[in-house]
C-alpha cells in the first residue's frame, strides 16, 4: 500500500461492505456503540472461535465458563469496583468540556509528575498552583473534581420502592473467580489450571471512541490461570509468548506488535504488561497479561466467607492460588486484524484493488460461488448448496466477473469458484486465490477438501 | 427410564457435572441467573452453532448481525416497549405477596373472562365486585394495580445530573429492524430475505424461575424474514416446518413437541404460534413463529423519519415488507435438550447408568481419551493432543475404567478412546460408543475421520 492507512478508510469500508454499522444509526446513532453486519459478525465469531480453539480446546487444564452479566452486587464490592473504580473528572465551567484531572497534570508536567496516586485535594492543589487552564477554551474556572465510577447501574427491583442496585459487569474475569470452587470441583482440576471466558462487559466511559477501539459495550476473551506462587512467574512469561504467537498466527505483523511493561502496578500486582498494536491511531493496548497474586481469591474469600484454599492432592499443601490473567478484547483484536489486512494494490492495468488479506480461518466467507452467465445459475446454486453445508459461502450472480471478484476481495473471501460451460460438461470449476489472484481448475468433488485444508487455524 | 424425570434431577446433574451453576453462588446466588460451567458452555455454544449453521450458513438470503445490547432509547419508544410493555401487578398488604391482577381474574373465572385487554380500573372493579381474595393468606386488602415495565433501566450519563435513561434490550429483534436498510444495501438483498441474530436480552421479571426456563438474562436465536405480503403466509408456514425440523434433528422427540396457536394476537399480528416442549414442568413454549405484518418497519419509519420502503428491482413496485419472525431461546432449548437426553438405564449387572444421549454435534466433548494404566499416559497424551486439534476432548486418567466411562456418559461424550498396551505395539485403540456401549478397534490415524463423520449436524 502506498498511501497511509487511516481509521476513516477502515470505518468506511466497514460501513459500505457490511462489517460494522453505527449502533442505532437510523436514530442518529448511539454514541460508541457499533453493530456488526453480515460479514462483520462472521469475522468476529471466527476470531472468537480461533481464540477458544487455541486457548481452551487445545489447552489441557483450561476450562470454559459463560457467567451471567448480572451478578450479585457483593461481587463488585469484593473486587473493589464499587469503592475505587474510576477516574477523577472536572468540568470547565466556561465551555462545559470535561477533562481528566490526572491526565491534564501529567501532560502539563510532560510526565515528570505522576498524578495517578494523588487524592482529589492534591490534584486540585496542583491545578491551582500551576494555574492549569482549559485546553479547549483557555479558561480557568473548574468545577470540583469528582471521581466518576464507570459501572452502568441498574436495579433488580420490580417496583421503585424495592429496587436494589445492580451493576452491568465492567469486566468478565469475576465470573471465573466466583466459579473457582465450582469448576475446580466438577472438573477435578489440579493447579495449574485456567478458567476461560468470552463475554460482554460494559463501561460507562466519558471519552471512548476511535471506532471499535473503545466502546461502552465490548467483548472480552480472557482466562485466569490459578497456580502455585513458585510457578507463577514462569506461567506469566509463558502467556506472554502464547499471547504474542496467537495474534501473529492470526496475521498481525511482528513490526506492528510490541510488549509494553506497566510502569505503575496495582498494589496487589506482581507484574503486568500489554501487547500493543500499531493502530492507525498509534501504538495502543491490544491485550494484557497480569500477575494478580492472591488478590482476587483472597478478596472473594473475605467477602463471601467461602474458603478458597486449594489442597494439593499430592503434597497435601494448602494455599490460596496465585492468578495469572490473560485478556484480549474481541472487538479491538477484530479492529487490528481489519487494519492489518487492508491493502490497496496497484494492478498492471492501472486500476487499484482494495483487498482484505484476512487469515482464511477468520475470513467471513470462505468461498464465493460465481456463475459466469445467467444460464449457469442452476449449476452454480448446486455447487453453493454443496459448499454451504461445510463453510460460510457467498453467492453472487450480479455484474461482471471482475466486479464480483473485487467485491469478494474487499470482504476478504479467500476463494472464488466460477462456474462456466465446462462445469456442465465435466464438473470442473475454476478456483481463484484472493491473494495471488491465480486460478486453478478443480473437480467439484475436490472442492470441500481443498478449501478445508487451506482455511485451517493451527 | 423407569422413574419420572424431574427438574431437580436435571438441576443436580448440571451442578455436579459442570453444566450449570447458580449465578454468584458463593454470595448466596443472584436470583434467576445461571452460569454455564465447563461442559455447559460447550453444549450451549454447540446449540448456537447448530442453529447458525442451519438458519444462516445453509440458508441463502439470510444475513447475520450482532447488534449492541444498549441502543438509542428511541428504539424502545418505536417498538412500544416504553409505553405498554408489562403486566398489571398488585400486592396483598397483609402478607406482602405480589400477584398479576389479570392472571388472578382469569383463574377465578376459569378462563371465561379475558382480562388481558382490561384497563387497571376495570381490573380493580372486577376484583372488588367478585371479592377476589389473596391466594396466599386469604386477605382482601390490595394495593392499587400498577403496570410494571420489566425493562432494566440504566443511564448513559456519566455524572448524575446528565444521566440519560437507557434500557437493556428486552428482545434482540429490534437490532434487525434498525439495521434493515444497512443490511439490505450492503448485502444487495432482495425480498424475501432474513436478518438473523444470536444475542442476550434482559427482563426484570417478577416471577421467573424453573432453572434455565425463565431467567432475567437470556440468549435468543432469532431471525426476521422480510417479504411481500402475498408471500408472507407461505413463509410463515415454511418457518413452522423448519423450526420443528430443527429441534427434532437436534434430538427432541416428536411426542414431546406440539404446535400451539395463540388465542389472542397482538393488534398488529396476522398469525402467531409457539412450538411447545413437554418439560418436566409441563408443556411450555420453546419457540415462537409470528407474522408481524408491517408493524415493525412502519413504526421505525415513523419514529426515525427514515424511509423503509423496499423497491422491487424487477417490478419497481414499492412497499413496506411484511415480517415473519422465528425466535427460539438458546437457554430454553439447551434445557429441553438436557431433559430429552437424560436417561437412567438398568444394566445387566444391576447397576444404573445415567447417560445423556445428546446429539453428538452438541455434546460438550466429542471424545475422551482414557489411558488404561499409568505407564500409558504419555501415549494417551499424544492421542489427546492429536484429537484436540480437531475436537473438544476430555482426558481422564483417574479411577477405574468403568468409573471413567460413567463420568463421560453423564456428560454425554459420544466416544471414549482407551489406550492400552496394544496401542504401544500397533498404534490401535479401542473406541467405545456412548449409546450402544459397543467397542471397536481403530488405528490412531483413522480416529479423526471416524469421529468427524459421526458428529455431523446436517
Amino acid at each position: 500500500m502506498t498511501t497511509k492507512l487511516t481509521m476513516d478508510k477502515i470505518v468506511n469500508l466497514c460501513k459500505n461492505r457490511g462489517f460494522v454499522f453505527p449502533g442505532s444509526e437510523i436514530y442518529g446513532g448511539f454514541a460508541n456503540t457499533w453493530d456488526f453486519g453480515p460479514v462483520g459478525v462472521e469475522l468476529k465469531n471466527n476470531v472468537k472461535r480461533a481464540w477458544w480453539k487455541r486457548f481452551v480446546q487445545e489447552s489441557p487444564n483450561t476450562y470454559g465458563v459463560d457467567a451471567s452479566i448480572l451478578m450479585n452486587p457483593r461481587v463488585w464490592e469484593a473486587s473493589g469496583h464499587v469503592a475505587s473504580f474510576g477516574d477523577p473528572k472536572m468540568d470547565c465551567k466556561k465551555c462545559k468540556q470535561r477533562f481528566r484531572a490526572d491526565t491534564l497534570i501529567e501532560s502539563h508536567s510532560k510526565g515528570s509528575v505522576s498524578a495517578e496516586a494523588m487524592t482529589n485535594e492534591q490534584l486540585e492543589a496542583y491545578i491551582n498552583e500551576h494555574h492549569l487552564t482549559c485546553p479547549h477554551c483557555g479558561g480557568f474556572d473548574w468545577t470540583p473534581i469528582r471521581k466518576f465510577n464507570p459501572m452502568f447501574i441498574t436495579s433488580r427491583g420490580t417496583l421503585e420502592e424495592d429496587a436494589d442496585k445492580v451493576y452491568l459487569r465492567p469486566e468478565t474475569c469475576q465470573g471465573e473467580y466466583v466459579n473457582f470452587l465450582n469448576v475446580q470441583r466438577t472438573a477435578r482440576a489440579k493447579v495449574p489450571f485456567a478458567i476461560a471466558q468470552i463475554g460482554k462487559s460494559f463501561r460507562n466511559e466519558i471519552t471512548p471512541g476511535n471506532f471499535l477501539f473503545r466502546t461502552i459495550e465490548f467483548e472480552q476473551m480472557e482466562l485466569q490461570m490459578f497456580c502455585k506462587e513458585s510457578d507463577s512467574m514462569n506461567i506469566y512469561e509463558d502467556y506472554k509468548s502464547k499471547a504474542l504467537k496467537f495474534v501473529e498466527d492470526l496475521g498481525l505483523k511482528s513490526e506492528n506488535l510490541r510488549f509494553h511493561d506497566h510502569d505503575k502496578l496495582a498494589h496487589y500486582a506482581k507484574a503486568a504488561c500489554d501487547i500493543q498494536y500499531n493502530f492507525p491511531i498509534g501504538w495502543q493496548e491490544l491485550n494484557g497479561i497480569h500477575h494478580r497474586g492472591t488478590w482476587d481469591l483472597s478478596r472473594h474469600q473475605e467477602y463471601s466467607g467461602k474458603n478458597m484454599t486449594y489442597v494439593d492432592p499430592f503434597t497435601n499443601e494448602k494455599f490460596l492460588p496465585n492468578v495469572i490473567e490473560y485478556s484480549i478484547g474481541a472487538d479491538r483484536l477484530t479492529l487490528a486484524l481489519l487494519c492489518q489486512a487492508y491493502d490497496e494494490e496497484q494492478l498492471e492495468n492501472g486500476e487499484t484493488r482494495v483487498v482484505m488479506h484476512l487469515h482464511p480461518a477468520i475470513a467471513p466467507y470462505k468461498v464465493a460461488v460465481l456463475p459466469l452467465q445467467k444460464n449457469l445459475n442452476d449449476k452454480a446454486k448446486e455447487v453453493y448448496s454443496l459448499l454451504s453445508k461445510e463453510f460460510m459461502c457467498d453467492y453472487d450472480e450480479a455484474g461482471s466477473i471482475g466486479k464480483r471478484y473485487r467485491r469478494q476481495d474487499e470482504i476478504g473471501t479467500p476463494f472464488c469458484v466460477t462456474i462456466d460451460f465446462d462445469t456442465l460438461e465435466n464438473d470442473t470449476v475454476t478456483i481463484r486465490d484472493r491473494d495471488s489472484m491465480e486460478q486453478i481448475r478443480l473437480n467439484v468433488n475436490e472442492l470441500v477438501a481443498y478449501i478445508a485444508n487451506r482455511i485451517k487455524f493451527n
